[in-house]
């Protein structure tokens, strides 16, 4: 069956003078014609010559394009005879089928891996003291800037090849020399690796370090990217305050139930900001080593303590290769330039990096030379200083005035560092349900998390809300929010439960 | 037991001027000493005023020291008398024994994630024709440190946040109108989700659309990412070749063994360079549909066809939710770049986000900021011009020497596009092993590839070579190597069976 030549050039929109040359609008035209059009197969499309006359083309453009379109199967070309469509019946029936989803479904395993383990604020203009979030305005943006290009113009074949996927060398040198001056890890640079934030690192100890009958231990409460990691690799999971991991992993060793893997926050806790002393290290470490349960130390915001300086890290001080230690840029700069760094046990180094390259997880070359010259250069030091007395100022503030405010509502522990504080209802309150006052302040633009949330067995209740952005209106116009909505919830709580 | 006050003063090494505060100095080296050396619990240290002395440093200075170590759980202070040594017998114990590693291992599941799946070239000073590899001499340095820079100055506090994870709202919109115009792609932008390379893609629709229990087709030979995501996540492999996709998945299926997981690289089969025709992609897609397979179209290079344009996608062809798109910059600009985009069927978008941000798979917001400029400003395009001219002329270039030169030792496809080229052993050379010819070459500085290293059932023999560096130099040397190499393998082969 021929098709009308005329119709058929009139329904091709030829544009000249533009970016895409006319046998690409040609080809592009005349193939969605054939697979979208109503054109059944067997059609006779016009001949080259009558195709060129009518859109006032050269023929070459329409012979080229047919050609094409035999080579894709879709037109057959006949010497002195017109091409024939070749839309095979299979696509006829597919186009025409109404788009349904039952056959394509998530698998089992899917449906775990992608299940939402996060408390989500609404997402509102306002986002307020966010628990952990660093001050966007303080980042440094024309040092970062000036080290990302000057990475741009300094890249080597070496460092850009498909072989440098655990780090870029020189940030491995660079991360060895200052983690064990700042933090007293213990490393050779090949054990610095890499990775896209602290939930890939967690992610991928859970597992090559995990089973999926396995068991892992947690702080409760927690890191909720911890919980989030391990249950997506399909380990049961055992949480304990942060001052029991090291005698909860014996209880679990008792009962044959021992953990393949122990997460612990143990410079600055989170969210409770609580510092690990080191004769608990010490216990935990010795706990850990009994069961061959690997460490995982998350440093995540050691930069900020306002007073003293750190404890050496865990892996400083286990003498035996159980201990991971885990950094970011997260805090210190933002958690949009997705880096940490990860120093693996000597042991499982090349396995942790061959998991990382299978998985996917890796980092963009020129960040990581950016971020090496920020530390070499003195600058990330500098920034350090600068945002760590910013961040005192405010979470101290923050801190004074829900102690002067709302005593009588919540309590909190003096901020020691970091970027967030836990302040748990006091006993009157210990009823009420932090999610509807979380919701209740999430509403009114601050974005602080129920401290239920970081729990796994029983709830504290409380709030975890951040300090980086606690402006004295900010700090004044949360403590009243707070107030009202404790209230309230209270109140509510307390007709109910009287009707 | 006191210490000895002058002995203990002198193991002290305090640095004046430096950048390290001596009261930092101080702290790092006396814990380091109560924890790493010989000091038995229950040692008296001097006093505040003794080992300032000795010191010549400030009083305040060992007081804060000794303060710090106290709050550590390392020393106990007492009126009026010497600090105590509070070092735990746990500890005393752990670091005097020796290094073992007996206790830590990798799970089961570890073993198998960290396997090494693609074959290594030797690491040597050239790595010439390394297959896939961009040339990185064409890279646009200036564009890009432009791009970065201008990306450090803008980055908004939304696209900070935690909360940004799939992508920049940005680039998903720049994406999808890109993708749409260049590939036929038809999606939201909410659908485009960036992660850092195909490989990341990869595994992460083996780890929501598989199970550790399901199968997965590949192509045979094919890209080896693919099988180790998949091998990663457990499923069982199936291979056909690419022109046999469709009648496989309907073998496996007749069989009870239908695939969860399908991949393909339609537009420039990896390594083959065959382009799969119109009516194979809809019987593909068909095939898959009823047996509810997810369909992975790795369209890796597409940008690089030397002639014509590339066919309009699989996913634009699929009307039922059954096909992810993945594309890359990976080689339109560097691996090292690590960006890559995935379309995902609509119903699973906020699935695949979910599971990406529990693995930990994220790209660093300035880079997914820089490349929306890229494309938006039409550098992209004009850089991918050039290149495209430049590519061809080098993989023609290799070609015809190929063809001219060892014609009757290996034989190859007419490149169509792409930065590698696969060189099948002749009937005469069949016999002989490519792995020992690869290594041959790989002494000789080129990182070439055995071709049966990318084939899961009945290996083919030959090898796969990059085409980006092919300048004419390296051609007619690796033509000599190649011939040597291969010849020698014969003759070492044939030697062998007759003795």
């Amino acid at each position: 069956m021929r098709v009308n030549d005329e119709e058929f050039a009139a329904s091709l929109k030829i544009r000249r003078g533009g970016e895409e040359p006319l046998s690409a609008q040609l080809y592009r035209q005349v193939r969605a014609a054939v697979m979208f059009g109503e054109m059944p197969s067997g059609s006779l499309l016009p001949s080259t010559r009558s195709l060129a006359r009518l859109l006032n083309v050269s023929r070459a453009v329409v012979v080229q394009t047919y050609e094409l379109l035999a080579a894709d199967g879709v037109l057959q070309l006949q010497a002195k005879a017109r091409p024939r469509v070749l839309a095979p019946a299979v696509f006829e029936g597919a186009a025409r089928k109404e788009v349904g989803e039952a056959e394509f479904a998530l698998s089992e395993r899917g449906r775990r891996v992608s299940q939402q383990h996060r408390y989500m604020a609404a997402d509102g203009a306002r986002r307020l003291l966010s628990p952990g979030r660093p001050d966007i305005d303080s980042f440094p943006r024309a040092q970062w800037g000036r080290a990302l290009r000057r990475a741009a113009a300094q890249l080597s074949a070496r460092d850009s090849s498909y072989q440098t996927t655990a780090a870029v060398p020189r940030l491995q040198r660079v991360l060895q020399g200052h983690l064990l001056q700042a933090r007293g890890v213990q490393a050779k640079s090949e054990q610095v690796i890499v990775v896209p934030g602290v939930q890939a690192a967690l992610y991928l100890c859970a597992l090559i370090f995990g089973d999926e009958v396995g068991a892992a231990l947690i702080e409760e409460p927690g890191y909720l990217g911890a919980r989030a990691a391990f249950a997506s690799c399909g380990l049961q999971m055992s949480a304990a305050a942060p001052g029991a991991l090291a005698q909860k992993v014996m209880d679990m060793q008792r009962e044959g139930q021992a953990p393949q893997l122990i997460y612990t926050s143990p410079s600055h806790q989170f969210p409770l900001g609580r510092r690990m002393p080191v004769r608990e290290r010490l216990a935990l470490i010795e706990a850990a080593r009994t069961c061959g349960a690997m460490l995982l130390e998350d440093d995540y915001d050691s930069e900020f303590l306002f007073d003293g300086r750190p404890l050496v890290a865990m892996q400083g001080l286990s003498p035996e290769n159980g201990v991971v230690y885990i950094g970011t840029a997260s805090k210190s700069l933002l958690p949009a330039v997705r880096l940490a760094y990860v120093v693996v046990p000597e042991p499982f180094t090349a396995a942790f990096a061959s998991a990382q390259r299978n998985v996917g997880a890796l980092v963009n070359a020129h960040v990581q030379l950016a971020f090496a010259e920020l530390i070499e250069s003195g600058e990330l030091r500098a920034h350090l200083r600068r945002i760590s007395r910013d961040y005192a100022v405010k979470a101290l503030r923050l801190y004074e005035l829900v102690h002067e405010k709302l005593s009588g509502a919540v309590q909190a522990e003096r901020p020691s560092g970091g970027l967030q504080m836990a302040l748990k209802f006091v006993h009157r309150f210990a009823g009420v349900d932090d999610v509807v006052v979380a919701r209740a302040l999430n509403e009114k633009g601050f974005a602080v998390n129920p401290l239920s949330a970081y729990c796994l067995g029983t709830a504290q209740r409380g709030l975890v809300v951040g300090t980086a952005d606690a402006e004295e209106s900010i700090c004044a116009e949360f403590c009243d929010v707070l107030l009202a909505a404790i209230t309230s919830a209270a109140e509510k709580k307390q007709s109910e439960s009287v009707g």
